[in-house]
């Protein structure tokens, strides 16, 4: 139940496949929620309207109305540019030219704050996770890409208008593979979930990795997390292989961002870190400090997300609050 | 001829061959300056007392007492402790745990900065110089090594009580050469100017490379950026193909530091680039933006930096003055 003196705010998070709207008290404690499938390819038109739906719903099952919002912060896909409140383009939704952040303020008349998803995901961890009020963190989510985010000195690191930490876009092997932006010898040509579970294909069609077979086949699509995990667990040897090739590509990103920004902490996320952290992280922080030099090896720690998918929309709800204080100072 | 009404700022910087120390007045003109070589072999001892007397000269020089010094910058080599104001080892000198900062505010009472000193050189660029005001600098510096730095927001980018942007030590060729910290494939290994000269040298031994072989011949000492540039525009293909493919990886180095930064600038400075800018930024340029994301391409330029060695003092005494007026808030 609402209580007129507190301030809310709402985090969304605007996902390929599903959207979700949280409505949070002033200590953040999440008070009523709502979720939809994303439709992206209704058109814009009906997405912007099913966002203003997933807001009114989540509103009603907090017991909050939009006036007692002072803020919505919302984690969206694709290149953004920030002062617009526009997405430019998401690739995974097909639309253009999003006017996100207008298109809520104009409905329920509290002030917007439209971030890059991951960068809400980081923030998120920073202000309630596994990089809490640390001086500098830097995300990286390895999933079908690989994403990136920094907050530093409290706040995220942005480019010129835009976001950046565009970690998987980095080249750590000059001739590699190609990735979804036809960039060869990416980071997210080498280490992403999703090339991770396409080499895994070939194993298991090669006859390699027995356990994958039997529980998720060769169909690429069907490789999820879990299958990779517990085909690694029951001893697939290449898949275990395929993994640590990976970590070591991680290990090379890691490098150089410590290189770089001399991070306090860098927080590993996502679904294939979630379902083998045990695996990952220890080979990734192994293989990291053979490339580090060694005045720089322990200044940094490597850790893993602790806030899942609540990250996001967190973040993003904590965002709108700094932005609107950042307005009133 | 000081004024009692001004304030006066001292910029040092501390080389492995020369120290260099300017007396600056409020606007930061130059009124004196004196320099030492460094003798590092002397020791350490004997070195803080030449730092103190070049600082005495400078003074002299000037025509300004300690006391009207508001702080020094000093820009310093290899890794600090910033918050203890030392210099952990100085390979070049010889030197390890130098208490640097202490040892002149003691004899001087004034309050000291010390900065590593390719960030005083990228912090001078941003307020003097090439990246005069802009929001993120980043500055590249290809010499013995490759040095960098960045500038956020009006303030250098540092790491946990260290200095960091060790631009020269990501990986950017797998299976490289080894660079001066033993590791494989650092941008260091593949295109600074040190390797530039010995890939060159070994073409002059080779008679790829006649006009170098005629000027400086087969030893890599002598090949310094002056006899590599003239090389390259009288002709000597080889040496051009060097530069070129140096280039290249300073090209990769940028897409890496535009997809994590997205700065507005990235500044080129040192001793090749300033030798023949012209044949160097315009292909560095080319091959940056084929790997970087269509997105970012237009948000950040390549320019020239333009204080020469002048950077790297005025950069020093200005973040003393940053500091001193941090203190006051």
């Amino acid at each position: 139940m609402a209580d007129d003196n507190q301030d809310y705010w709402i985090g969304f998070d605007l996902g390929g496949t599903k959207m979700l709207a949280v409505v949070y008290d002033h200590k953040f404690k999440p008070l009523g929620k709502a979720r939809k499938k994303t439709k992206g390819s209704e058109g814009m038109e009906a997405g912007l309207k099913r966002i203003n739906a997933v807001i009114n719903e989540a509103l009603d099952d907090a017991d909050v109305s939009a006036k007692q919002v002072k803020g919505l912060g919302i984690g969206c896909p694709g290149p953004l540019n920030l002062k617009k409140k526009l997405i430019r383009t998401a690739p995974n939704l097909g639309w253009e030219n999003v006017p996100i952040g207008e298109s809520i303020e104009k409905e329920f008349g509290f002030p917007v704050t439209v971030a890059n998803d991951v960068d809400a995901g980081v923030f998120g961890e920073y202000q309630f996770g596994a990089g809490k009020g640390k001086r500098c963190v830097v995300g990286i989510f390895p999933g079908t890409g690989i994403g990136g985010g920094c907050v530093y000195e409290g706040k995220l690191f942005r480019g010129a208008n835009c976001s950046c930490m565009e970690i998987g876009h980095i080249s750590v092997l000059p001739g590699g593979a190609i990735d979804g932006a036809n960039n060869h010898g990416s980071l997210e040509s080498v280490a992403s979930r999703l090339t991770i579970a396409g080499q895994s294909a070939l194993a298991a069609y090669r006859g390699q990795a027995p356990h994958l077979m039997n529980k998720a086949g060769t169909d690429i699509s069907n490789i999820r997390s879990g299958a990779l995990s517990d085909s690694v667990k029951k001893g697939d040897q290449a898949v275990k292989k395929i993994v640590e090739d990976a970590c070591e590509y991680l290990a090379v990103s890691v490098a150089t961002v410590v290189h770089l920004l001399a991070p306090d902490v860098i927080v590993f996320g996502g679904g294939l870190i979630e379902a083998m952290p045990d695996v990952m992280l220890p080979e990734i922080q192994k293989q990291a400090q053979k490339k580090i030099l060694p005045a720089l090896r322990d200044v940094y720690e490597i850790v893993e997300a602790e806030l899942g998918d609540d990250a996001g929309v967190m973040g993003a709800a904590a965002l709108a609050k700094q932005a609107v204080e950042e307005s009133n100072k």
